[in-house]
């Protein structure tokens, strides 16, 4: 089958063969992908991944040897793959388990092929109200919906959220729901243009509420992002840090002690609300898709993806 | 009257009159004065202060012209004095008063001297049974509290502190209350012996539990007792930072993404439960004292503060 293999930092079209399910997995067929900033980063060393990339996709169960019926189901797939057994797991944390592996990041190979593999118990059926077009983004609005898992925000809140590209834009979409006080650092028109159509506040960084907001989410990934987010805070106010940073941050920890405030790190998020948004109508992604592509033609669609102002390329098998 | 006064970074006695409480404040003799790990960092230039040092005492109102009958009440006193009118006061926060002076630290002359003024509100009568030499650590004690204040503490959560010194050893002591599975990790044979002695488990840097720990409390103020509280909270724990750095610290953001991990400062608490826990034996801070001086011999006093393992020493006008 075709495939977008990684190596040493380079992606190129390979051609591998189909992979057999082992204990416990399905085999998928790959109906639609998404290139994720993460993908990006990978291409640029964030991680020292070697392997087909992709962890974004909808697809069909066409081979599970453990669990028959099951095949025929549309799907899509929680991207750890987790023991079930370590003291993480146990407690409740398997996105955290310390023996995963991660669909197209680490250790398993990923989504942007004809096929691909995940445990039984990763793929989760799409409901038939939700096209591809939209189950294609359940990961990344899962993601989102991790903030709202791990912090309480209340309706009168102001919330302040920092860059509006792939992830910030489904951040804005369901940070809406809760009926705070939003509003959005953007850089491109395109960003202001999608979230003002949905009626989403936006600032430029100069009309930056100063110490001000009650909850700031950072989702730029950049240092400049960061002292956005620290300049915007209230004391005891919380910042959610919603990137990974290819580097590391220099950070004034004597101003986040006396202001006493909270930065939060945040990762992967819960599918099945994601889902239920999408059924329900109250977030729609579809916006975001920018192109199209088949996988043969990769490379050029990685290259579009990188380009400014895009949101999301989407890969066919 | 005499006076511990900071000008540049330099202390000197100084003799200054005898202050006239303002509006709304009362004249309090000073009683028993505490030398804090703040105090020496003033003098290092961590603030750019100048006036009279001091915010750990106990005193006597003297006089207290809006409220006469307070006059010969024994007093602590919460050292921020506030507007009560900003948004930050009115939402509840009043530590964080954008218009606050701290006393002996912004804006507002010491308690290292034989007289201090403060807003009658802020004046906390000391129960008959917490005498002067316990009274007098209300304020680090409190201080100590306000990670109890912030973030709940389980009784079955395995907790690990970093830094037993002045604060550490509070820090250790409301610790050891909640009923966790509390280690310290120690420096100097003195905090070991302090801390043994009161059942507290004492662990050399080398036996840190690594990814272990779901509350780690940095208390040293270095980026080295940051990197070890780092090091040891599991994936999803939090890791509060009780002191001030004097300088900046240098963050890997991607570490703390992908564990999750919640970064909280802390800094002012709460007095009354400091007395209360004092008032009932559960705390008693007076084995931390190494030292008492006369007023008038202050500059050797911090002299001898500064010097390793030493914890408090005291000063009487």
């Amino acid at each position: 089958m075709n495939s977008i293999w990684l190596q040493n930092n380079q992606i190129s079209l390979r051609e591998v063969p189909i992979p057999t399910p082992p204990l416990g997995e399905a085999l998928v067929r790959v109906r639609l992908a998404g290139i994720c900033a993460t993908d990006l980063e990978l291409v640029k060393g964030y991680y020292p991944y070697n392997g087909i990339l992709g962890h974004e996709f909808v697809g069909e169960i066409v081979d599970a040897p453990d669990a028959p019926p099951r095949v025929g189901q549309r799907v899509v797939g929680e991207i750890n793959a987790v023991c079930g057994k370590c003291a993480t797991c146990k407690r409740g944390n398997p996105t955290h388990c310390e023996n995963r592996t991660v669909l197209g990041i680490a250790n398993r190979n990923g989504a942007f092929a004809e096929y691909t593999t995940l445990p039984l118990e990763n793929l989760i059926p799409v409901p038939d109200a939700v096209p591809d077009e939209m189950a294609v983004f359940t990961e990344p609005l899962a993601a989102a919906l991790e903030i709202q898992e791990q912090v309480l925000i209340k309706p009168t809140d102001r919330v302040l959220l920092v860059g509006a590209g792939r992830l910030g834009q489904l951040i804005a979409y369901t940070l809406k729901l809760t009926g705070c006080d939003l509003r959005v650092v953007t850089r491109h028109a395109s960003q202001r243009n999608l979230l003002e159509g949905k009626g989403v506040a936006c600032i430029h960084p100069e009309e930056l509420p100063v110490r001000k907001m009650d909850l700031v989410v950072e989702a730029t990934g950049s240092p400049a992002g960061f002292e956005l987010a620290r300049k915007a805070v209230r004391p005891r106010g919380t910042v959610v840090l919603k990137s990974t940073y290819a580097g590391r941050l220099t950070l004034d920890v004597s101003a986040v002690v006396v202001d006493e405030i909270t930065l939060i790190g945040s990762r992967c998020g819960p599918f099945a609300p994601a889902l239920r948004l999408m059924e329900q109508g109250l977030v729609d992604p579809r916006l975001l898709i920018n192109a199209h592509y088949p996988l043969s033609e990769g490379i050029a669609a990685f290259a579009c993806a990188e380009q400014g102002g895009v949101f999301k390329v989407l890969l066919r098998p």
